[in-house]
């Protein structure tokens, strides 16, 4: 029988290159649930690692016909390198889904891929600051969103397998075009990390040690995205310029309004601001 | 034997005024460590629940000889109009400690009460959104920074006595001018409340329904302060307008500073802010 793309994920040879907390906690979650399970990582002690604590079956030869489905689960310029790559290192048939935090710069280079391999976009909306194999966990997926960011060109079994890989991994699929993404993800997401930067950052220009005593639970949560791992969000800015400025400049102008009211000592408007925001919140997360 | 200031809490006639969150909370702590607890609401609803659930022995009257220990525990406006009010409602000798969140103006206020009456400016810094008498908790103020802000003509007995009700909550004191804390409360507290508020304004503005869907842990977690009363920030936020203003600017820098990289794709000094801001708060609450 010819080669061709798989249809059911249980028949799937996986390969899944990079072996951190994404594609790690993915591993431990899929192993039982695909043919065999296969991993990359540039870092030999990762890979290492992954070998001993059991989450794959073998390293993913880079060459020939491997996988059913390649999962790229890097730093978003590590997706744009392999994309570049992948053609020529692996023949067949396979898909390939990426798990990159900013969608529209992946999605445009996945045009460019022969047609044998099917690609599809995803970015599921999980994480934690600890980076890394060593915090991977087989739960890490579990309730949180999936967003698929289909192209034109995907095959219909690569969304199937999509959807059979997420049922496993228990999250909730979404699909959206990529540029809409990365509008939202900077909104929810990126932009959020920027001001808790900057709250860190103007805490440490009050130039008085006293203010690190003070941090109570307000100023954790609110700086806890600063903690997160600073390579990964660099790509993510980078890669997500427009939509990030975008709304960095609408949270800017929220900034300069709150300025100007408290400034004034307008407390009604003020107060009319407080309300709009704390009853959007207050519906959120119940 | 003549009326004084009495130097141990146990033998203290303790009144409690506001019996929200922090009131409410404070009186189900200290309730077996005093002679006699009392309180008052304006809200006679609140004062109903306290009677009934037993946080307090009695309604506060308000004439005469009633306190040894007056807590003043509403928001700092209400501090502010109890402070005026309470020389012509009172009688004797007495402790006075107030519970407000900024300090500066009630400090300016105490000034002006008449030497019976021996002024403690504090601030627990604890707290959560939900508001209150019914979130009222004994462990409210466990391990919580209690910041103290003496004036000169504080009593050193006042200072005893705040210290042996910071002993029976279980809260850590620290001493502070009352500029100084106002400065510090702005930079981790009142400005993070700011940037919570901008950022769900913001994502209003993106004006997408599929923006809340998204909406993850990161989210949650920096807009929390978003969803607290808004009535008490208000407050907050008018009487430290120095102290808010000149922080909020910090973080707006910072944020254009930011904004700046991004925008020239500055990856070199992108990195060293990031860097700088994930090493500082990595060392935070560990």
């Amino acid at each position: 029988m010819a080669a061709g793309f798989k249809r059911s994920l249980t028949e799937c040879r996986v390969g899944v290159i990079g072996l951190g907390l994404m594609g790690g906690s993915l591993a431990l979650a899929l192993r039982a649930h695909c043919a065999s399970l296969s991993g990359y990582d540039v870092d030999h002690g990762a890979l290492d690692q992954a070998l001993a604590r059991g989450l794959i079956d073998r390293p993913l030869e880079l060459r020939g016909d491997q996988v059913d489905v390649l999962i790229l689960a890097a730093p978003v310029s590590g997706i744009l390198d392999w994309l570049a790559r992948v053609p020529t290192v692996f023949s067949g048939q396979f898909h390939l889904i990426d798990l990159g935090s900013t969608k529209a710069q992946i999605v445009a280079a996945m045009q460019a891929l022969p047609d044998r391999i099917s690609p599809l976009g995803g970015h599921p909306m999980c994480g934690k600051e600890t980076a890394g194999l060593k915090a991977a966990d087989a739960n890490l997926y579990r309730h949180c969103l999936f967003a698929l960011t289909p192209l034109a060109r995907t095959h219909a079994m690569t969304l199937d397998v999509a959807q059979q890989l997420i049922d496993v991994l228990s999250a909730r699929p979404l699909r959206l075009d990529p540029e809409r993404h990365d509008r939202l993800a900077a909104a929810i997401s990126h932009v959020p990390y920027l001001t808790s930067v900057a709250l860190v950052e103007a805490a440490r220009r009050v130039d008085d040690e006293a203010v690190w005593t003070l941090a109570a639970a307000g100023f954790r949560d609110s700086t806890r995205l600063a903690a997160s791992e600073v390579t990964m969000l660099l790509d993510i800015l980078l890669s997500n310029r427009a939509g990030v400025l975008e709304n960095l400049a609408r949270v800017q102008t929220a900034l300069q309004t709150l300025a100007d009211c408290i400034g004034r000592g307008d407390r009604a408007a003020l107060r009319s601001m407080l309300d709009a925001a704390r009853e959007r919140r207050s519906t959120l997360f119940v």
